[in-house]
């Protein structure tokens, strides 16, 4: 199947495919599939909570009332009863009110951020990207050859000053923002930072997309405020059953305004026609049919539980000096190792001693290391996070002493 | 939710998306819903066919046997076992060694032809289509800015002439090619053309794509050889499980060399991660569980009468003078009237005789009108169909008279 190099054939490829970096976490990942490791590299969703019963009840109820509907060719827009559904969840969740005509259904966000960067990017088009920020994202808008601008995260939000001066000399295009339980770092935006941000915003040409799949997954504290009622014309909202059902459903959804709602259509419609209409009406049955809401929580009490054990490990067993965040939700949290310490190397040190996790590098734009790192508690237990922070803070503490 | 025009805010579109053509076929489509319609217009496989208990069965059994693998996040490159039965098929029907590392599962063959564009077009490359060509691909292509050339085909395939004229004068990097049952014509490539076709292409740096959707549904005739046994350097081919067992899983997919799978899968990580892994497993166990050649032969047999059902229809109905191709598979057909006649004018008529088809103009680049029209028996029963192509030689014979 090689062609050969006499071809040239090389140079066939779109100027758009050679700037896209590979997935360095998948790399990692084939790294952690030993048993015998302890891994905090995944990104799972725990698959221990997935309603598998649920979902095969609602697969038959759904085949046998209408199947011939469910397997057809169907709408590009999605399945109109799951879009009222998730329109009417904004309203009793978040008193947002959304138009069932700007929601769009998509093969998970990940298609929402391949969507709106093909509708809205031009090569070297400035973007706002969080710093440590969501690898997919990078991923998807380096296909379209944005200009990737960083700006620094904290337990407070987006950094003001830098982002103030993107602003003003940019004129970016895009801001992608995860302001709930971020991933890779479990941060969540302050409500005076949001507010900060959006003024930033408003009156601007620049588009916030406010990625939320962990929205839903909130431990304590309460909910802040939504962009969307900020600088509501200004934002477009992706949603995801990923975190709340199951993942391989690849299941998401767009809010967009209506010009821009337009045009995703176009792009939604060459992409693939239609997002599988089946597991759009298997999802919507698996929520009509049960306590939707009663699920999440069941998973919230999982994931909370976690992490309590991970930081109360960490506090355990890391030498004094390392720094951590503490989400108020979602799957992940952020270790800032002393200043000149290498994940890298730490990373190295720890698979020998069976412990996982995903070095910070590749959540920033052109680092090869950094001292941060990424540890995901969705899918291990308290009794093994215990023993894995264990093993974590022994390798910390020998590479410090190295 | 409306923008207002004071932002400015059209001009924040990429130029990529202001080329794509909306599809005209959506639009004809909802002219056709009236149930008074009788509506050769559509472009889906027939429901009555869909195999929604053995679907069923299939997806309890997975449920039950490995239920959380299946709902869980999953390989970009597809499932295993799935990608393996696709490969042995290949040796199995068509004698074609294809390894399971050259082949990439997507969210139907359309996400294949925008991944392929995506990976390979930069703006103004050319780009050889079919005239007439399916729509989807033009709007794939539309999106990564192609510059189109037509090469009309015929019932033999197509215009060699014209081939080697942009062969020699345009490099082209793409050709797309439906050579089996081709929608909209359903004609065919004969084994000369092919050979022809295959004799410009080797030795170039041209990638030829063998999209081939209706394969499967021969009514009648040999197999002919494919692109990929001719030109197995050049050839990238698209599949598809959406008129075989059902459209709404969104499942198809690509066969490449080596190189283009590489970047493929780069492509298809950023645009969503990776295909809904449980409809992957239903229909590998569906596949497994059932008589799947057995159900194609139902398929064939339904689809044969009524192609059947309308060219005797056609004969009898139509005036003198009104060309149709004779699909030896597949789902379409299509009608050449009089030289001047407009298929417009006529689906005007048409609609208000209750009989609907999808004029000619869409499925060629930059035409308004044409004398040309697709017709689909997939979905309409013999006696209909009788009916319907009776009302359209009316219609017919009543604008010729005008």
């Amino acid at each position: 199947m090689e062609i050969s190099n006499d071809l040239g054939m090389n140079s066939i490829f779109s100027d758009r495919i050679t700037d896209v970096p590979k997935s360095f976490i998948r790399e990692i990942l084939k790294v952690a599939v030993d048993p015998s490791v302890i891994s905090f590299a995944g990104g799972l969703p725990n698959r221990e909570l997935f309603p598998v019963e649920e979902i095969k009840q609602a697969s038959i109820r759904v085949l046998e009332e209408h199947g011939r509907d469910a397997l057809q060719y169907s709408k590009t827009e999605g399945y109109q009863e799951l879009r009222k559904y998730i329109s009417q969840r904004y309203v009793d969740k978040h008193n947002l009110d959304i138009p069932v005509e700007n929601i769009l259904i998509t093969h998970g966000s990940q298609q929402g951020l391949d969507l709106v960067g093909k509708i809205l990017l031009n090569k070297m088009d400035a973007v706002v990207i969080e710093e440590p920020g969501y690898l997919g994202a990078i991923q998807a808008f380096s296909v379209y050859r944005a200009a990737f601008n960083p700006v620094p995260v904290s337990e407070e939000g987006m950094d003001i000053g830098r982002l103030q001066t993107i602003m003003s000399t940019k004129a970016p295009k895009l801001i992608y923002a995860v302001p709930n339980f971020q991933n890779p770092s479990g941060i969540s935006y302050s409500e005076a930072n949001r507010r900060a941000v959006a003024d930033l915003v408003r009156d601007s040409n620049t588009l916030l997309i406010e990625d939320d799949p962990y929205g839903d997954l909130r431990f304590e504290g309460v909910e802040k405020t939504s962009f969307k009622r900020l600088i509501p014309e200004n934002t477009v909202m992706l949603g995801s059953f990923s975190k709340t059902v199951v993942p391989s459903f690849r299941l998401g959804w767009i809010v967009a305004p209506d010009n821009i709602m337009e045009k995703l259509i176009i792009a939604k419609q060459a992409a693939d026609l239609h997002t599988n209409n089946f597991v759009q009406c298997v999802i919507y049955r698996y929520i009509k049919d049960n306590e939707f809401d009663e699920h999440i929580r069941k998973i919230i009490s999982v994931y909370s539980s976690q992490r309590n054990a991970m930081i109360e490990s960490i506090r355990q067993y890391f030498p004094p000096g390392i720094r951590h965040t503490s989400p108020e939700g979602g799957m992940f949290l952020w270790v800032t190792l002393p200043q000149h310490m290498s994940s890298m190397k730490l990373f190295e040190r720890a698979i020998i001693d069976k412990v996982a996790f995903v070095p910070g590098y590749p959540f920033y734009i052109n680092r090869k290391d950094v001292n941060t790192l990424r540890l995901n508690y969705s899918c291990v237990d308290e009794g093994t996070i215990k023993i894995g922070i264990k093993r974590l803070g022994q390798a910390i503490r020998e590479q410090l002493a190295a």
